[in-house]
């Protein structure tokens, strides 16, 4: 995070300079001189996105020996960078900051030192905080990561969060083996859906909990088609049905919960003995609520997960990493992972896009393109 | 516990001839004519231990070739005894039961399979559910465990479940180094007061968490002369003073949590990031409340702790066992680890034993001599 924190700065640098008026540096001036200047999504003080939230021409910093010049193609709205941009969430950027940070971008030139990527590669953030709501930026290639060009542009710019948050709690945290199942709650959230398409790629069956709602059946049949094995209501998980459910599948060994409060503790009460409850989001705005028995008796287990540290933890090593990156184009090349419902809009209609991605019952991530 | 119970319904089959009347096998008979015939605690249904408990006349089993006749010497009233009577325990005995999971017996006679004990050792349980709350009974040998005959009676008999807890908690959810820190609420129980002895003696210090009450700077003194480091009430957790505290010490790896509701939450926010919380009892009758930033951000890990379970676990190979009970005799014999505070009551006055272990604030154990 330091690393990138310094490199979304250094990116930034222009923007302390008069606001509407671009340094462009002479290289990529003389290559792109019939091209619009860099231009961003820039925020100088925490608040509303689209109250704080500009977009303006930005300097493209200096390319070091170690750094590399990407164009930006792609990039998501998620529920973390408002947050970030509101002054709520764990891990803030120095401020002025360009907002986002998740995205795909393509290699323009890299600096001499650079041996993991050329220039025509994509590539995508192995780090939170790189800013990523701008049309091109200098960062060093330690904080990039290279992705096959061959998997759909919507795929790659909403990999490197929830595909990959749903590929590590489906192997980190219990051994799951086919015929296993899997809870989860908030299922048709992006981390929920990519959650079903990977269990199903794995053997391992999912029940998915979502909110009751008008359009219920037909998100039923989206998850459905999705792959998932079973979807139900909060309402139905607390009812005494449930055991008819269980006739059909294994009580789940590991159960994802993206809520808190009362629905997190009727999720945990269908969980295995000895099985892992991870958390990962907190929607309901309301804490984990467990009972003692479920601990002392049931031998359950409580975590954490949160992709943004683990990426941190990977930072001298990303091993782990790549070989996770690849297997998610490889499932995303067979059609068993696909992007999440995503509306594209363009960049200066980025306060449209954020009203909608603030929306309740949102189905649909909206994706700048840059 | 299948076994256990599976003996302590043996032992009980006098308890279906008419009441009174004890079928003394021929072999004891002779050799203590002129003792008192065997007696136990024995409920035939679940309420309250006052109103269902009788004292009875039992036979004692015939001995088999795997079993052990022994004399009980003394045995403790617990919490979780007084559950298993009022039914509301995880395991409930099959009825009529005797009373009691814990004590320390003498070994009066061994079937000609039996190797790991002799007539005079000392024997403790190795499972729950046996029945302690008599003078003597017949045991299968897997169900025991020798202890050595050099301790006080008084530390054997309360050896296999509150020291064995504390030792297996302190063991076997962080790894501590001298030096490092654990809190835990409840801090004055009979587990609590383990924890102090055990941690000091391994150099780890504790932060003990008690309820306010008038004799508060009596309970201080006693559990720092225990071995205790800091101890707080509930209110000063809640204090922005706890920052001095942690001047001193370290923010504990491992949180101890038989409490729940309010105070346990209070507590795990004092936890080292990565830490882990164990829970062992609910004595608020509450759930554990914990913020999702804490399993997501601090990335904590929640577990529980059952010390039945775990001796379950360990029926087919008792090294573990052993080698603990041998590790807690040791700290015994070095003046490491006492007894807790004891009342001894002789089995005749059990209705006043019974009453007094259900006081609340109540500081000293009260153990049946039997």
């Amino acid at each position: 995070m330091q690393r990138a924190a310094a490199a979304a700065v250094r990116a930034l640098r222009g923007a302390r300079v008069p606001p509407g008026r671009a340094r462009v540096p002479p290289g990529w001036a003389r290559s792109a001189a019939a091209r619009a200047p860099p231009r961003g999504l820039l925020y100088g003080r925490h608040g509303e996105p689209a109250a704080v939230l500009q977009l303006k021409d930005l300097e493209v910093a200096k390319l070091g020996d170690s750094d590399v010049h990407i164009k930006m193609l792609a990039a998501p709205i998620n529920p973390a960078d408002i947050n970030m941009i509101q002054g709520t969430y764990a891990i803030l950027s120095e401020l002025p900051a360009v907002g986002g940070n998740e995205g795909v971008g393509q290699v323009v030139k890299v600096g001499s030192c650079v041996t993991s990527m050329k220039p025509g590669d994509w590539v995508i953030p192995a780090d939170a905080g790189l800013g990523t709501w701008r049309t091109e930026a200098v960062f060093p290639e330690e904080t990039l990561l290279r992705v096959p060009g061959d998997i759909p542009v919507l795929c790659a710019a909403t990999l490197s969060v929830n595909p990959c948050t749903a590929y590590r709690m489906l192997a980190d945290f219990e051994t799951l083996r086919p015929g296993d199942s899997v809870i989860q709650n908030a299922a048709n959230s992006g981390v929920g859906q990519a959650v079903i398409q990977i269990a199903k790629a794995f053997g391992i069956r999912t029940i998915n909990v979502v909110r009751d709602r008008p359009d219920l059946p037909k998100l039923v049949e989206r998850l459905m088609s999705l792959g998932a094995d079973h979807v139900i209501t909060e309402e139905m998980l607390r009812k005494p049905d449930m055991k008819d459910l269980f006739k059909s599948i294994p009580k789940p060994r590991l159960a994802l919960n993206c809520v808190g409060g009362k629905s997190t503790t009727e999720m945990l009460r269908h969980l295995q003995p000895k099985g892992t409850m991870v958390t990962y989001g907190g929607m309901a705005k309301q804490p984990v609520m467990v009972p003692v028995s479920a601990f002392i008796f049931k031998d359950v287990k409580l975590r954490g997960f949160w992709m943004t540290q683990w990426k941190k933890d990977q930072m001298h090593n990303k091993d782990s990493l790549k070989s996770m990156v690849e297997s998610l184009c490889e499932l995303v090349r067979k059609g068993q992972l696909t992007a999440p419902a995503c509306t594209e809009v363009p960049l200066e209609d980025y306060r449209t896009a954020l009203e909608a991605s603030m929306k309740p019952f949102t189905s649909s991530k909206q994706i700048l393109i840059l």
